[in-house]
């Protein structure tokens, strides 16, 4: 049996196209399972995972809650509000009481950078990172990449442009890296206050038009805009954001061409996406969500069978 | 096999008495389950539950938790606190995205009346109303009538008296369409500024003196003042409304008759009830927390019925 | 089969010496099953635990948690933060109507102490004391001499000093409690301003300079800094504490003996322990957090056997 060439999921930069591959095929078989009326596999039944999360993600967290009950592993949840880490604790120590009670993988979402890589390396457990600050977040690109092959049969040699808030979006960097590493050409777009400095040294493509970056691709993933960034200083205003960047159905149809249409959620309608856009047959916005719960189910699955 | 009039519970106002009946025979099976050792039946066991609560209520969560727990389904939990809501998504954008991750009903709360029935109409999940605004809580209604009918024998043909803030109650208003469907009498008794104006069009008779709506009543259930609707310029002070309708076991001895006393909870004692009152043999307080778990039950497993 | 003295678990000052070693044999076949793959047993199958936590309390409610669900028991969990609670309901109300759900268990913590002896003279479920304000943590006890026991054989005849804010801490009498019932020497250290008037009635020794109380003992017990309280008057300054309580890996090579460390959890490092006090080879600290589930799981079957 193939298995993965990691015994964690830190970030799309660690794991290699093959690690892609088994994962989209183990996905298929879960989806196949989703659609049954039976839902439910005993794969992962003597296996207790923990949802670590020291930020808010209630869409992130039920993705995975429901991913691993599917699997039927016991599940706990461990959110920061009203945690030890309000009293002081370190990071490692929390995590450490965690797995002493005997806990076997660790779903993280964290603020820090980094901070699953550091945890990989103290603890025994296998690590899942559900976003870490402006990092990754590898099982969102994935799922994003599985969505495009499920749409356009295959990613390689698909062009892919990522649209809004680059600098601050660990959606945006590891859909990078997956989908270079799956042979797709990839383009950025966006204001220029707005995409990091090193963007060049990552190999994709820069656009500051987005009716030229939509003329130029098979698939937009649109990117949520942050609204709580908006005082911050190097950010346009919300209008002029939209009036530049926010893409509607009218933009879409005078492409004359179909093109897919991703939004990792939630959306701000009439921010960055238009409902008449949103709803637009272009977009495979709850496709997104639905392969989401596959995709976890078998980034969890194989990474069981690790150890 | 008999089967509800509707997919969807949204109100006591859009199901027949024909439905009513069907929901207590079957809750009269479960909680005959829920007096065994074995508290469980594996009747929807393939079947995935999301309680969404965009409003806070501990109490109806947990019966709803436990009602689908005891049938064997899967639950998710998701409050609005910290979640994508506070981000700014739409209602729907929020419930299809639950959806997609193949959850097969929902049990909402929300604080706008007809959120449900919005939902209902965009959605193809069996969706229950766990209160919606001050519109309707079509489960406590339910729960209220066959702990009525449990302790009576039946509600056609009993007066019952709703004491209260009438006005901001959507527990009066369930209650006033499942007893009128069911063939009892009711009036509702409180202070003018606490009656909702259109009242008389519900075919209820109305009583501003506590003492009299007792005398004539079979049944008096009442109703949880709101204390955090003090400062509002119609509502009388607290003390007033303790004075003239505030109810005691002295009150209730005085009228030489048996009468069943009922309260949704949680009790404010010592204001719209006394501790005496409450804890008296007339109540049967705990009895209706005890059959709503069963009415929940009965609820969720006929609309899976309907698929 | 051998029994418990008591259906509640309200605090040591309550069980018997046989009590204690009945737990800690149990505790010892549970804590072979957490160490085996399959690490559930179907012993409550059929029970319903309520976690009920009116105070936060992430670490003592996981692995209570995770007890409940090794033991197959249906789990819910009330917390007071939204709840009925905030709404002014008694504590008697709020678990009355948890009970007539249907509950079996109630697992609780509380500010008051004294909180859960009420609960047990009014309710008929069994109650087990995870922390009733400063007075009891009874399970915590356990654990720490379970974990004693393990490490140096016995309990009986073993020195033992509590360091730390004994005035302010629950674990610190419970701990008194359960070391003497099994024949052990306790001794308290701390300031002045930090320990009970009637610490002398409990038949402890005391002792204010922390090296002539760790060159007594065979264990050091280190209770956690409340950082909250330092505002309070009657406390020293937190730079103070370190300096004159504060334990190092320094201070421990200076004794010249093997002493067994130990603290509840969570660490403040830097305050009360070093880091490198806290990872040395003296530490069993993540020893207790992992018997803190098998001494969980002993409790709540034990007590279920009682009814």
């Amino acid at each position: 049996m193939q298995e993965l060439s990691v015994r964690h999921l830190l970030g799309i930069k660690e794991i290699t196209p093959q690690d892609i591959q088994l994962i989209f095929e183990t996905a298929d078989n879960f989806k196949d399972v989703l659609n049954r009326p039976i839902k439910k596999v005993p794969s992962l039944r003597d296996i207790t995972i923990a949802n670590v999360f020291f930020e808010n993600s209630t869409r992130t967290r039920l993705s995975f809650e429901l991913a691993e009950k599917r699997l039927s592993a016991d599940v706990i949840n461990f959110s920061s509000s009203g945690s030890s880490v309000k009293k002081g604790e370190t990071l490692l120590d929390t995590v450490n009481n965690i797995l002493a009670m005997k806990v076997d993988m660790i779903v993280m979402r964290h603020s820090s950078p980094g901070a699953p890589h550091f945890l990989s390396k103290h603890i025994p457990a296998n690590i899942v990172n559900a976003g870490d600050g402006t990092h990754e977040h590898p099982t969102q690109a994935l799922l994003d990449s599985f969505s495009i092959r499920e749409r356009l049969g295959e990613v390689a040699g698909k062009k892919v442009v990522i649209i809004g808030d680059i600098l601050h979006s660990r959606v945006a960097l590891s859909n990078i890296f997956a989908l270079q590493k799956q042979g797709a050409e990839v383009m950025v777009c966006g204001p220029m206050t707005l995409l990091p400095k090193y963007i060049q040294q990552l190999g994709v493509k820069v656009e500051t038009n987005v009716r030229k970056a939509l003329e130029w691709c098979d698939v937009a993933n649109v990117l949520r805009i942050q609204l709580e960034r908006q005082q911050m200083k190097y950010f346009p205003s919300l209008r002029e954001y939209t009036l530049y960047y926010g893409i509607d159905k009218k933009l879409l149809d005078s492409l004359n061409k179909e093109i897919v249409l991703m939004h990792p959620g939630p959306i701000n309608r009439g921010v960055e996406l238009s409902s008449d856009a949103a709803d637009s047959h272009h977009s495979i916005i709850l496709n997104q969500v639905e392969n989401g719960v596959a995709i976890r189910m078998a980034v969890l699955f194989l990474l069981a069978q690790k150890g």
